[in-house]
């Protein structure tokens, strides 16, 4: 976290106007120290100790790269946060942010070096905050990446009382000699899909327009097929995939592509041959239940369905056939395509 | 940005349900592509081209460097944001965090080397989203950091019609033995204050509630000794001194202090040794008019006016006595106080 590591300086006890223009400086230094040990906790050899809280500090060990490529990443949760409004449980969201990210960059072979939270509302509750921010430390702890930085934004009259919203940044390296490009993946190659743990981060707008408007359910109602309530399901935290994909063996991974907002049909082929096409075939695992109910009670097309949620499949990893026992045996993943000839580097989706 | 450069795929024609949830995926690349070019712009041969578009690449040259510490920042523009939705000007709120970012990580020392933005709202309004993202791309540009990704969120509910909010993260370099940690400070050196451009990112609250809710006045009102309208103050951008920082000879620069949220009193301490005060003469520059306004209509106590804003100093570099004329020189300071012993680190502001 940043701040103001100093804060003895010679000032009145308390900002006045400033606290009656809806803008608390000590409770959010507060909130900030209260959390240090957790963000400490992140930091490995590479970070440095704090000049000043300015910036973050990092000397990346670059040792046995060749030519160090870093790799970015910005992103949000979208309205899965109207979902931890609605149950008041708001530990997983950092959690599902830093995944989000690490999943990001993993596609292209990087592994996470550090990462930078935003976090804005109207008005700074200690105790929702001090739970934001301890699953960004969860997180960043569990993915090896340093919690390195943030910026805890108050904003009168921008956002509702009871909300505010989250963004984070994350930083990478992949030595770029391994760098995944898709320039490996041929014809013949398999498609294998790791199982997604619910919705993620997408299509919370359309899931809870279904689930919510629609059908009139509530966090606390539960679903045939569904383990939990729905606050639950539609609260699983994002999977970070990244040591699966880590732990292969070296050059088995030929491509991968994380399952985002745009789902099966427009992630995939971000890391496709503009020659070849993927056949997928959507029998080949179960789709979870959650998004049946969301398909069926929303009289959603299939297709579009595909296109805005993961439909059970977080991240897919393309190896050449002779690579899949070995794959699904250390990830536990499934079959459940095949690069094809075609020429237009789309996903055909079979079976629908 | 990131984005889906090929969206050549087998889907529906438009996203029906998603659009009626209040999402709409192809305006939001549309958008995206409308501003490919400027952010191309912005990339220098440390750039690599896309693959898939989930992380930016970047591939440091670090050469001429011993111990390369990567220096990374996240920041927002605060209720600044609100001005814009006023006036509807919205092409300088990307350059106000470009900068700030970069002035946050210059004070160690380090230079840019890449941005990444997070711009939400309730709905895209392409016009807009397209002067915002201009103001990121022209401030990365003028300041040599290349816009190397982004995240464009469409979140119905959460923000109100026509409003949005943004942040930004920078990652630059500094070769950690010249990295700015305050050490070389002694007793003696002198305190140069740089001009800042108005309220620069801190305050707007306060700002806003005197000036709007107190006074009545309109962004289209006009004050005394105030250039343009009120709205022309309010949005003037953020200075990057960086370049000005990065120009003085080595080793004269001691520490750096960026004069944000917290105003002189809280920001400078941060790279004062424990052992030595900074003594501020506030008579030693004028403070600009629209300071003078706020403080005077919002009866603020004076030392709040210098916590909560720049006061007219954007930036306050320490550096030897002997070096003074030259830096005074080359960045148009003012000689603004001087570091004296005092034991608690703290700024002494005299002449209030």
């Amino acid at each position: 976290m940043p701040s103001h590591p100093k804060s003895k300086v010679s000032r009145p006890k308390s900002q006045k106007a400033y606290a009656a223009a809806g803008v608390d400086v000590d409770l959010g230094n507060a909130v900030k120290r209260g959390i240090q040990r957790l963000v400490r906790e992140t930091h490995g050899p590479e970070v440095l100790g704090k000049i000043g809280g300015f910036g973050g500090l990092f000397r990346p060990d670059f040792r046995g790269m060749k030519e160090p490529v870093l790799v970015s990443s910005v992103d949000g949760v979208g309205t899965k946060l109207k979902i931890a409004f609605a149950t008041g449980r708001h530990d997983t969201i950092g959690q599902d942010l830093v995944n989000h990210c690490i999943d990001d960059i993993a596609v292209v072979g990087a592994r996470p070096l550090f990462f930078l939270d935003y976090l804005a509302s109207a008005t700074l509750e200690p105790a929702v905050f001090t739970q934001i921010l301890k699953g960004f430390a969860k997180a960043c702890k569990a993915g090896g990446c340093a919690l390195i930085g943030g910026e805890t934004a108050q904003m009168p009259g921008m956002y509702l009382p009871g909300e505010y919203d989250v963004a984070g940044t994350i930083v990478g390296v992949v030595d770029r000699a391994k760098m995944l490009d898709g320039s490996r993946v041929k014809k013949g190659d398999v498609l294998i899909g790791l199982a997604s743990n619910g919705l993620h981060t997408n299509g919370y707008s359309l899931a809870r327009k279904v689930l919510f408007d629609q059908l009139g359910l509530t966090p606390a109602s539960k679903l045939e097929g569904v383990k939990g309530t729905l606050g639950d399901e539609l609260l699983r935290v994002h999977k970070n995939y990244q040591p699966l994909m880590a732990g292969l063996p070296p050059r088995v991974l030929k491509a991968a592509a994380h399952i985002t907002g745009g789902g099966l049909i427009d992630n995939l082929p971000r890391v496709l041959p503009s020659t070849l096409d993927a056949r997928i075939d959507v029998g080949t695992w179960k789709v979870p239940a959650i998004f049946q109910h969301i398909g069926q009670a929303g009289k959603i097309d299939p297709v579009e369905m595909h296109q805005v949620f993961n439909m059970g499949i977080g991240m897919v990893l393309i190896v050449a056939e002779k690579d899949v026992a070995a794959t699904l045996r250390h990830t536990r993943g499934a079959v459940i395509g095949r690069i094809v000839p075609g020429g237009r580097g789309v996903v055909r989706l079979e079976g629908l």
